[in-house]
């Protein structure tokens, strides 16, 4: 019975609680939230002070969040327990290309695009060059996989997020197929590394703690094909000064790929001869074998 | 540096990013929380559908809070939070009266009353009289503590719930003085057992593990008096069903009594001859002189 509780029976009492759970996971689940959340509670002595302030910033996180704009996403990412869930069920094999956060800009309804054909919409910057390549983990080409790419610009703004100039158009975005070798290749223009929005709630917290919003510069990928796990992954810019402190924790060494700087007047990959500086980035991806 | 993390070393590193925190107690509290908060989704190997589901509840938790209903403390309230705050920090000494739960319902702006008024308000109901005294912790009388009393109607519902009816105004609420001897005393109505308010997410908890989402009837009250620990305490019905299953773990069994029904033709404790039936309640509160 829930009376004469003290600071540590109370615990047990709020997990007699949830006993009548029909669902047994939901009760482990809220079993071990109730430890946690009061184990916390005793060890830091929280203060009623402490607590009003933690309501008050979650329900400004919940006030926060639109469509467009996940907080409690963004508090979970800031926090690493987003990435914490892609190292628990994606920890890397070895064989197969690391996995890392899917991130907030995915978009359900991207264009597919041509192999060579320039996804940057009407977009400017300083044109990149990408050339992937995915392959099964005995190095054999995986043809017909479906590669999902996307980006933001030189100023490191998603499409999404520049809708006042594109008016409901997508680009730096595009569904791509891998051809008969596992190629799948593309033109765009460079990202550049960006801060997570800190104008609100979880704002708040990095500048408490003198932390930087910015993620290193990067290029979003999800890859799936038939018989294999799907892959969602990221390339980080090896010389950009965030790459050892993202804001999210979301950059594994593996991921991590030179960006190459080429002159005006070199040739792209695909031959065009460039009449201003421009950029190359190159990667193979391997796959895991769906287990049967 | 914050790559190459695994599950196991991921919390470091997120606890390092907060080294900078200027504030010790804040960095006390975020590195804590990470720990916590981490080690609760290792051990129950959160899935990635899991943690949605948990984000979208805590946005709409956040989106349910208006400055009248407070979603996020009644998420605190019914996972036994809130009653944990108060046994850390009023453990009860013994000697004076145990503390609980302010709860939602008290009003900073409410009417001073005199002893033996009539503070139902225009709301009718079954007649109560409430018959208090202040002592110390030796025994003598605290003349003047100033108290606060607030309770529900016969129908379990407060004044601010009420205000369709109300327009406006305050009812079954009250500041009173305690006179020489630290009596104090007041005519109301009887309130009853209620529901805390389930239409929204945390309702889904409750049902979800078949709780029920009742507090048994209760009288608030919220003491203070110069040179003492100012005292925020609950007296509960003790014949009252939910008396051992109250949905916020709000009870402690030194704060139930026997709310005592009288009959038509009774007199009441001012002497007034009732013509219909009634209800006396009494109780003694001791204050904890304040440390110096």
């Amino acid at each position: 019975m829930p009376i004469d509780l003290t600071a540590a029976s109370v615990t047990e009492a709020v997990q007699k609680a949830f006993e009548g759970t029909a669902d047994e996971r939901v009760k482990e689940l809220f079993s071990r939230l109730v430890q946690h959340l009061h184990d916390f509670t005793r060890e830091v002595r929280l203060t009623g002070d402490e607590w009003f302030t933690a309501m008050d910033f979650l329900e400004r996180v919940g006030k926060t969040c639109t469509p467009t704009r996940q907080e409690f996403v963004l508090l979970s990412d800031i926090l690493g327990l987003s990435v914490l869930l892609d190292l628990i069920h994606h920890p890397g094999s070895g064989s197969a290309t690391d996995s890392t956060l899917l991130g907030p800009f995915y978009v359900e309804d991207r264009p597919t695009a041509e192999n060579g054909s320039d996804i940057s919409g009407e977009v400017t910057g300083t044109p990149m060059f990408f050339n992937g390549r995915v392959l099964d983990s005995d190095g054999a080409p995986v043809a017909g996989a479906r590669v999902d790419t996307w980006h933001s610009d030189g100023q490191g703004s998603y499409d999404v997020q520049m809708q006042d100039t594109l008016h409901g158009r997508l680009a730096m975005r595009a569904l791509l197929t891998t051809d008969d070798e596992g190629r799948f290749w593309y033109r765009s223009v460079a990202p550049r590394s960006y801060p997570v929005p800190d104008d609100g709630p979880c704002g708040e917290i990095l500048r408490a703690a003198h932390r930087s919003p910015m993620r290193p510069e990067h290029l979003h990928f999800r890859l799936h094909a038939e018989g294999f796990e799907p892959l969602i992954t990221m390339l980080v810019r090896s010389d950009d000064p965030y790459v050892e402190r993202d804001a999210v924790f979301g950059v594994r060494r593996s991921l991590v790929v030179d960006f190459v700087q080429r002159d005006a007047g070199e040739s792209a990959p695909d031959g065009t001869r460039m009449d201003k500086p421009f950029q190359t980035v190159e990667r193979t991806f391997v796959l895991a074998r769906k287990e049967q």
